[in-house]
Order: C-alpha cells, then structure tokens, then sequence
C-alpha cells in the first residue's frame, strides 16, 4: 500500500467543489454508475438528503454525489424533502446523468430551508469545472467545510493478490457534532476506488472500516442529524473480486480520516487515542473507551495538561463495563515519554513522583496515549478522542442561526 | 410548608464546620442514634469512606456523618480504607459516639491519600464547636465546599395530617462531575430531619426524593465516585407516622437543594428546565431530557444566547427516545417572554420570525424552560440542567492534582 496524490480522483472519477459565503456545492461523479455503499446517521431526526438518498434513490448503484455545506436541510418535513429533490434533478441534469443515481447530502444549520437560488447557481458553476485531478479533488474537500479548519483528503494505491493495483481516494468533513455509539458514522465522508467490489460483499467492507474508525472517533458526545458515509466502487481495475488488501487499505484512509476530524475538532488541540486491554468483551472495551473519551472532565484536564488520572478511573468506572478496580493499570504516552499512573490497583503516580512529573510532560505533546489495561479478559478496542478547550465555548456559542 | 432558619440544625443535631486551605471538615449529630437511609453513587470505583460507611457501619441507624472536602480517598486501596476508618475512629471518639454509628463521606482530588495529621486536627477543632443553629449548619456547608462558589443550605417545617410539626433540614455541596441516569445521587447531601419515620419506609421515601432532584439534575455528565446521599431522622418530634405531606416537604427540600447545585455549576451561568411532556413512558421522557441536559453543543448555544434549537431536537432525537419527528412542539420560555419554535413538526422560528425573535429575547434570562412535546403518549419528567460557558474549561483545566 502506498500513499498517493489522486484525492477521491481515482480512475473513472471527476470531482469539483464552489463556496460562496458560509454555503459551498461539492459534485463528485463517475463516468458509470457504480456499486456503492451508504450508511447514514442513527438520529431519530434524519435530514431531507438522507431520506432522498436511501429511500427514493438507487443505494445499490449510485453514479455520484451531490453535497451542500452551509444548511443541513434537516427537520424540514415535506418542503425539505422537495428541496432535495430538486437539488437532486438539477444537479443531474447538469452532469447529464440519471437522477435515480445521484446521492444528495447536506451539512450545516438544522431547522431551516435551502437558499435554492444559491444552490442552482453554485451547481451550475461546480458542473462546469469537473475535473479528473488532486486539485478537483481538494476544490470538493473545500467545499463541504463548515467549522472545518482544514480540509481532509486522503489517497492510496494497493496491490491485490491477484497482482491488480487499485486505487482508493477519500474526502471527509466534521469537527463537532461528531460522536460515537451509534451503528453509523457520523459527518460526511465520500470514498471512491476504481476496484470492482461484489455487491453483497460493499455494505459489510464499508461497515468495518467505519466500525474501526469514525465509529470509535468522538468530538462532543453530539450526534447529527446529516451523517453519511458512501463508497462509490466503478470497477475500472477489472479485478474479479476484492481480497484483504483492499480491506486494509479502506481501514487505513477511513481511520486517516477519522483522525483529521479529530485533530481538527472544534476546540481541541490534542489527539487522543485511547487504549482499552483485556476487557471481558469487545463491548466493555469500547464502553469504557467511550466513557473516557466523551469525558469533559477527563477532556478538560488533557486540554490543561494536568494528569488527573483519577477522572480517567472515574470514567472508566461509570461506563458500565466489568472490571475489577484492584487489578486495573492506567499509563499514559506521549512523543518518547511513557508513565505508569497505577498497575495492579496500586497508586505509583503519588504526589511529587517520578511517574507524575513524567505524566506533566508527556502531556505537553500533541498526540497523546491513554492505555487502561482492564485485566478483566481478553478483548481490546481502540478509539480516538480529542481535549476540550476554551475555543469549543467560543466556537458554539456563536455559531449562528 | 414554610421555610425556616434552622439548616440541618433541627431539634436534636448539632454541626459544625472548619476549613484549613482546601481541607475542610463538617460534622453533623445527633444526640441519639437515627433511623437512617444512606444512597451513594453508582460507579463501579468507590471511594474508601463509602464502602466504609455502607458495609463496615450501621447504615439503618446513624447517629451522624464526618465528611471533609480536598481529597475524595477514592482509588486509595486498603490505606485508604484504613485511613477512613481512622477518620471514623477518631471523629466518633471526639464527639463521644459508637464508631459504628457514625457515617463517613469526603470529596475532593481522586488518587491521592487523606494528610492524617490535618484531618485529625481539623476534627478536634471542629467537634469543639458543635452547636444547634443555623450559623453551626452553615460552617458545616461551607466546609464542605470544594469547587462551589456559595454555599447550599435549605430547611422547612410542615404539618403532619396528625397535627404533629416536623421539621427538616439539608446541606449540600457539589458543581461538577454531576450527572444523571444513576440510581444514586451524584453529591453530598445530608438531610435531618425530628420526624420519626418507621425504618421499612425511609429507603423508599429517600429514593422517591432524589429521584425527582438530584437524579434529574446535570452539570457535566461525569459521575463522581465519592456521591452519597444521608437522610438521618431522630424521630424526636414523636409523630407515630409519616405521611404525603412529609414526602411533599421532603422532596421540595431536594428539588432546591438540586437547583442550588445546578445554579452553581462548574461555568454555568443559567438554570435550565427541561420538560419532556407526553412521552411514551418515563423512560423516554427522561431519555430525550437527559440527552438534551447533556449536550455539549444545547450547552453552548444556551450559554451564547443563541437560539439554535435545531440542536435541541437533535439530541432528542440520538436520545433512543420514541417519537415521530413530524408530530413534535418545541417551546422556550424565560422571563415572561414565550417562543413556540415548532409546533406540530412545522418550524415557526423561520429566519427573521417573530418566534425567533421572542427566542433571543428569552435567552438572556437566568432561568429558562425548555419544553419538548412529544405527542407520543401520556408520560411526562422534568429535569435540570445549565449552560456550559468558558469558566466550565476554566475551572477544569486548572483543578490540580
């Protein structure tokens, strides 16, 4: 596997992306309809888009996407679901493709309409710049940013065992309202690859490198209303069936990408990757990890590089996984610094010790591990969190309406 | 029901209070044993004097409580129990008690052993002074304080259908790591009261109390391992039972115990009430309402005065709760200012509405409702919760170790 220079702008696919203002229009399409995967949100309250996309469009065989940033077109009843439509027709016809096979997303405000004029002219103008290149691809990535401070892209080749080299290429925005727990992922994240994928294999591919990635990746503990996660697959490499390889390399860009949502999270300035060992089961592991990475205590002391462990314990034990507290051990790493905070039960990082004043520098580096060591079985789960400092006030308090 | 000035300091008990820099020690007697409820928090990580307090003393019948503030003894293994069996041993010998019979509670920094030395002379200062008044009850409140910026004191007297007056007091203390969805409260809270109340019913009307106070009450979403709850009734006032108007009395005391926690929480600076009405059962009224106190981002908006109650129905809507988005109201009120946002699943609070001007408006009140309707059944729960403004990081980034 080998990092590349294509963006989503793999074989077979033309992307391009317009901003006006706070509203932006992302276009990807492929030159044939493809076998493609969606998953959306797990939010009672689901936006207009989504309802089109997978109710009223081909799921199974999407040619393209059409993307909005700056109103997510969400609890907007039947007005919402026209918009869409039309936003969807439009579109369509721009790219001269079947409306049934373009998928529609949005993100932004929930709780107000479309600016419509905006959307048609900024497809208008997207459509007309579509292009096959790195470029296209970062101009789509642009586009759908909303508090985003950087856009994310990602691209890589892969040799499958058969000895056909694919290519994959994703696009991902989100910096709060992103949360785990929930059997979707959580912001919009495009992936394209030029590899034939069978369909009754594309949903479960897709759904482990989410489970493995932006499912074990929270900001604020927020879930969306406009999630949404599609694999376009066009089959230009001819290959005759996908292998592990492939698998790797999707697990690979999606968690590339989960962590630039994380790195890039709204008032955080650390990222957090947490380590739970030996849980009795895969779900305690992932409970106590959530516990921990959705703590604002926990999240507001890394942020204060202050090593109050004991809020990471405190998490951990209001999870509602098993475990036993005599026998747990916590350490924590940063750049080449280790500390063990407590091992078997038993306290080493005390007042003024050698463990505690190694965890007060390890806590001044950007990436920082926390391994909780549950000693309670055999099951291990990774997830990835971030701090919480004064900018996560600022930025949604002012976010405006 | 009227209010008093006693404060915990009702016919029978004594308190007193001293602090020394961030330690602090209350004591609370009672001249004869009680019959008493003790509730303490859920976490799987319990603090040494609750484990103490709950297996190793006479629950049912305490006569009162030691309990100091800077250090929690929480995660301290056998030293720590030692160490708060010392506390009890040598606080009951001060005030002249069986150890068995008096509770033992502390709050404060996880991790981190009890200084022995300075307990044990705060103690014998502190049970020098003992008296029955409310100045008394207010040095115990205030040597309880750890992060809180005033101290929470309540009391009441109310007349039995016997003719017989009761009276009751509570001190509490607590402005983070407060959360919900326990079945134990999330503080420390010591209630008194002269009442008698027969011992197979004061689990239940303890329970029944906190339910619909400290249980519904949020700060950040964090449960402590140090929260416990103590109701002592000395039964002095030889009523032969207890009825409605003692629960009524009982729970009125908490609920503002609660408010007064919430108030004062860790960077909040509103009180927020959440009413979820006409929900399927209980369980999804305070589902939807406990996503909705917890949501970093209502947090914020609501600290901004910021009417983005799309946020609001998002969190309702990842809550698990049951409903049909199409059917829901939302409305706001502070003041004497109402906002109808969405009535019936319809937006009213479109841009530049008048709704959404009386929103604006109603923000910028310290106290606010927020009231969800679900249409979805007959069940209803009320719940508190605050604002998240830039003190909350403050604050939490700082507490040291």
């Amino acid at each position: 596997m080998e990092i590349t220079n294509t963006g989503i702008c793999v074989e077979g696919f033309k992307a391009y992306g317009t901003r006006k203002g706070k509203y932006g229009i992302s276009l990807i399409v492929s030159d044939v309809p493809t076998n493609s995967s969606v998953m959306i949100t797990s939010n009672r309250v689901i936006a207009a888009p989504l309802l089109l996309t997978t109710k009223h469009s081909k799921t199974r065989n999407l040619q393209g996407i059409v993307a909005n940033s700056g109103c997510a077109n969400a609890f907007t009843g039947d007005e919402g679901l026209s918009d869409a439509k039309e936003m969807q027709i439009f579109a369509s016809n721009q790219l001269g493709i079947n409306p049934k096979y373009l998928g529609v997303a949005s993100t932004g405000v929930i709780g107000q309409r479309l600016d419509m004029n905006l959307i048609r002219s900024l497809i208008q103008v997207t459509s007309k710049d579509m292009q096959n290149n790195n470029d296209a691809s970062i101009a789509a990535s642009k586009a759908i940013m909303t508090t985003d401070s950087n856009h994310k892209s990602i691209s890589v080749k892969t040799r499958l065992n058969s000895g056909k080299v694919i290519e994959l290429g994703g696009i991902a925005k989100g910096t709060g309202m992103i949360a785990p727990d929930l059997h979707h992922a959580t912001m919009l994240c495009f992936l394209t690859t030029n590899a034939y994928i069978p369909k009754e294999k594309i949903d479960k591919i897709l759904k482990e490198a989410v489970d493995q990635s932006f499912n074990v990746s929270t900001v604020d503990g927020d879930t969306s209303t406009n999630d949404m996660v599609i694999l376009f697959a066009n089959g230009h490499a001819k290959n005759v069936d996908i292998d592990d390889n492939f698998q790797e390399a999707l697990n690979f860009l999606t968690c590339e990408l989960a962590k630039m949502l994380v790195r890039d999270a709204e008032g955080g300035t650390k990222l957090i990757e947490i380590q739970v060992l030996n849980a009795k089961d895969k779900g305690d592991a992932l409970k106590a990890g959530r516990a921990i990475a959705s703590s604002n205590l926990v999240k507001t002391a890394l942020f204060g590089e202050n090593p109050n462990w004991g809020r990471i314990i405190a998490a951990a034990g209001y999870s509602g996984a098993n475990f036993n507290p005599s026998n747990i051990s916590l350490s924590l790493s940063g750049g080449n610094i280790e500390s063990t905070l407590v091992e078997g039960g038993k306290i080493r990082a005390s007042k003024d010790s050698d463990e505690l004043e190694r965890a007060k520098q390890l806590l001044k580096k950007n990436e920082i591990k926390i391994i909780l060591n549950l000693h309670n079985g055999r099951k291990n789960a990774t997830l990835y969190g971030c701090d919480m400092g004064y900018d996560y006030i600022k930025i949604n308090a002012e976010y405006s309406t």
